[in-house]
């Protein structure tokens, strides 16, 4: 495994080395992810490795496609049916090709360690060995042990958050209920993303209101409605387990408007005639309105703003969205954020989980209002920032100002199911590293390291995500 | 004490330890900070250690405040006289209960060093021992070798300089005048601080205005009495040891107005009647007065900008000003000193220190326009970015375009006055380790660097804020 | 030479220098730059060591400006005629004397090592050494070896590309291809770079147009004409051996204009009735013109935005254009190239090089479009960010997105012929402690390292760039 004990001088890495080991074993919190809950629902096995671990991953999607090969030619659906490669030791084989392109990268080290640790296949990836590789993991692939839920059990996942829009039935999570997998505090749980009902950008979006009444059982044409059709969803994830709730906007913006006001903007887009501007003022309002009901009703409100969806909109429209077509953006967050703070920020009743694509604001905005406000806290490096630099360069950056305890834990926030693991293990060998870098400064203790890296492998998410409180909910 | 040889070899960290020894004891140069005069000026033992150095401290108060503490259970005081924690030993239990929030910031690196550095003691704060420290340091504030002036000659301090407005009326400097520790050239001198009698966005500014008129003997009812009021003042702070002006700027931005329309906007803000880009637009007409005076009196000219005074508005509104609810923004330097550089930059004469909250502005803009222009140097790391991280960052970021030699040198900006030793301790760890990896990697040669780190610790910012020049005036 | 295996430890310093040593010798690949091909055309022994090495460096007059020291007492000529200092024995004192300034800059190591790689003066510069290396500089300048010829042939340069306008008639090139030295796949070639031709905003821009027609022999009144002769000097330039074109422009802003508009600001332009909004918007029209073209006549696309051109107005009304006096700026490219990304952005048949003075964006912005795009690459570090810690910095940031073959490899941008072997040497040092460090973390196989590093220092370049299709064309 990758030792990522970087820009520590010798002298230091023995203790790096031993406090990842005092938490390489500790169970995994996934607070926050995009596992498909009928994968464990299901548990039916996985099918070819092309198929787990090319096809759906947009990170090595998109690396093939900036050097030209398109998504095609690596299986990804495309929209209305057009013909893509369908044999999954082709699509591997493209994969094996260009396996230089990932060097460097955190998408060969999830990889490789996927293959490695997971599958038991150390030989490593090159063009000549690309048939062994495949024909090692699809051999593994078969074997019932490596089904979702017996890997779920080896993987040592303690607990796992799958995302499902307020539109979703639920039926996998009661599915998971009913075998013991599912419901509050159980092992597999869901998390509220109510974007698809929010964002009048969002095509569609009168007909997913319209659904969201009816799943609701409450009239949305009109505002009170569908904000309590909003409350009643929040409150059928709360029985599937949901701790939290999750926001993704393109800006942080956040606005207090008047009841009236609020009303207005929405009956204007249910009318089809809100242009982008109301759009961003009903998406700035909703998160005040989200925030009061975190409030009332316990669900932890991450945000995640700054992605700029659907950039390379060739890619959307011909393997439509999450593909990899998505760019960061410049992100404001000291003035976005200052109406939800002020009416809120002081409250230690709200618990608001902070992301950014946008790194360039860490010692700015961040951690500066992590470390004033007692409602926020600063979610782990997303994304493009999930990296064992882009890792060390939060703890870096913002630990001056916010500490670790204004820090929420790592979140894989994967599709990928079998690279959680990795992922994990590098968050916690990052730590470990930074740790042992400020002991060797003679800035903590070795015993305080050692307490501080068990809180943000594992307690610490815990507590944050409102996890640690059973199946009381 | 903290070694900071980060990022070194460790073949080179020999070097940087005997670089700092070089210049460990050199004397201390204050050219900025906010320690109260009146300290110094009437010699009063320190109160209780609480009161010493959490009460005060917003850096504490803050991180204590984001994890649900608020600042009145940490006797801060509050306005309209609301009831507060009182008993030190209480305020002083709830810092160690919670000292693990501090871990890897500046905070506890300071106030750790203070407890062993100025006051010996070695017991490691915790909620355990919080009864032991609090005694321990309470029985050395009584001692006379724990008063001011005397901790002043103990830790070295050749020159130290406060912060006052030109409301003020220097009677603390006058005191420390009569007793030979005041006035040009001596070891408590005081910075000329406008901003309340220049933002118009200031509670009261007319009334501001009026009390300039009276102090300085000139009609602030016309604009042409409030600049020679000003210019009145500046001579009195000069006669007080003043060798710098300094200013505090919600941005960077400069101006260059006529009189006349100068003189019509001071007159629409005294009749209440300016908005917020009236008032944006005289303070940065008001730099460019203030860079005409400076080339005129001497005074180095100090920009601080780029903070948001009171984004917590709650904490403003119960505790009020500077105590930890200000938050730092993006911040432009290219566009907003062209003006002011366009007219000065490259005259000599002038000297203006330029500060940053907005460390994404260091390769881009702030070292481009201090290694092109002649009147401008680079301030050290201000507030949030006061940390061996911050320093480090700075170095790596500027010397490629500015060098070393417009740089500042080192302020510690602070009012917790036993906190100078430690703060300028790191600044000089962090410039020796920096060094020791330039001539670890061939670019120095071990004299070259001596000879800067001994510059940067004391001759630099000697020179550049004008201390060099003995008591002449 | 500097050893730049900086943030190594010490185990993995060794292979540093290994993976160092097996490219050390590689031929030089210099793809962008601006020496003046008159140079090389004419072989003419350069001048003294002052007008050599100091006079047109705008790095090191800049930074003696920055001290007070104004570009005239460094012999940098004076508009209208002005007098400047003419003896270079003087200059090159006034350098010595402040060799201080430059520690730790790269003008510091590549001055340095000229002296000693180039020049084999081993004497380090100081005031009281002055003489001593001008004489042994001066000495070796009067000898054949050190020719222009002589000297690209001992630097082992492969190819060595200059910047022209299309208004340029090549005559220097000419003279090359006469000698066997220009023309397609041959050792020096021109780069296409129109922005005096495509900038409302350049002084005379209706002149250099009409001079555009005359020396491309068409009707440049008409906009169709105007594209025409724009496309005629491509084809000129194409035959003196140029593989890429080259825009520097103040931002990224690219747009998609109908012909008609096009034409109706054009012709807005050529009556002197742009304003700056028509300028910026021709601009960047006129990239989406060029990306059209480059499709066609196959030249790579470069993109030099973000400079804020003249800031110092004192220096360039006193000494004119690229005397040091531009600043970067705050530079977008998310939103900028979206429409050229949009049109051509998934077109393979287009290269476009895109390059920052603003490394704010790497992992926002640059390494995400580059990572997403087949036509886009990401530019080596340029202008003040061409530095040991720049060059770190850019592979720390991008590589984690973009990987290695998103990136163009070392381009030296510089006019400065004498440097040219130390600033490849950097980066090829850069490049192999960066690679060390991933190999120590456990990231790469040293066999992969020693792959990439020939790659990103010689095989990369010559094939993004366009230059190992031989003299074909």
């Amino acid at each position: 495994m990758p030792d990522l004990s970087f820009a520590l001088a010798d002298s230091d890495r023995a203790l790096a080395r031993d406090l990842h080991a005092q938490v390489a074993e500790l169970p995994l919190i996934c607070p926050h992810g995009h596992v498909d809950p009928r994968l464990l629902a299901d548990d039916v096995p996985f099918a070819d490795p092309a198929r787990l671990l090319v096809v759906p991953d947009h990170y090595v999607t998109r690396m093939l496609l900036s050097q030209g090969i398109p998504p095609g030619m690596l299986g990804v659906p495309a929209r209305g049916g057009a013909a893509v490669e369908t044999d999954g030791r082709t699509i591997w084989r493209r994969l094996a090709q260009n396996w230089h392109l990932f060097r460097g990268t955190p998408s060969r080290l999830w990889l490789e360690r996927t293959f490695t640790g997971v599958f038991g296949v150390d030989t490593p990836l090159r063009a000549e060995t690309a048939d062994e590789v495949y024909d090692a993991i699809a051999a593994r692939l078969a074997e019932p042990g490596f089904r979702p839920r017996a890997l779920f059990e080896r993987f040592g996942i303690e607990v796992l958050a799958t995302t499902e829009s307020p539109l979703d039935d639920l039926a996998a999570h009661a599915k998971l209920a009913a075998d013991g997998w599912g419901g509050p505090g159980a092992r597999v749980i869901t998390t509220f993303r109510p974007d698809e009902v929010v964002d009048m950008e969002f095509g569609g979006w009168p007909d997913a209101v319209a659904r969201l009444g009816a799943i609701a059982g409450e009239d949305t044409t009109r505002y009170g409605g569908y904000l309590d059709a909003l409350r009643r969803r929040r409150e059928a994830f709360v029985a599937a387990g949901a701790t939290s709730a999750d926001h993704g906007h393109p800006t942080a913006r956040t606005a207090a408007l008047s009841r009236a006001e609020a009303a207005e903007l929405y009956e204007r887009g249910l009318r089809g005639e809100a242009d982008a501007t109301d759009a961003e003022t009903f998406r700035a309002h909703m998160l005040m309105e989200f925030a009061r009901m975190s409030i009332e009703d316990g669900l932890v409100m991450q945000l995640h703003p700054g992605s700029v969806r659907n950039h390379n909109r060739w890619l959307h429209t011909t393997h439509g969205r999450d593909t990899g077509g998505d760019i960061p953006q410049a992100t404001d967050y000291v003035h976005a954020l200052a109406p939800l703070l002020d009416a809120h920020g002081n409250d230690p009743r709200l618990r608001l989980v902070v992301y950014t694509l946008d790194e360039y604001t860490y010692t700015r905005e961040l951690a500066p209002l992590a470390g004033g406000y007692a409602a926020m806290y600063l979610g782990a490096p997303w994304w493009f920032l999930d990296t064992p630099g882009g890792l060390r360069r939060f703890r870096e950056a913002v630990t001056d100002t916010a500490g670790f305890y204004n820090t929420a834990g790592f979140v894989d926030d994967t599709r990928a199911f079998c690279s959680i693991p990795v992922r994990h293990d590098v968050a916690r060998r990052v730590d470990a590293a930074y740790l042992a870098t400020l002991v060797g400064q003679g800035r903590m203790s070795p015993d305080e390291a050692a307490e501080t890296i068990a809180d943000l492998a594992y307690h610490l998410p815990r507590r944050v995500f409102r996890l640690d409180r059973g199946a009381s909910a």
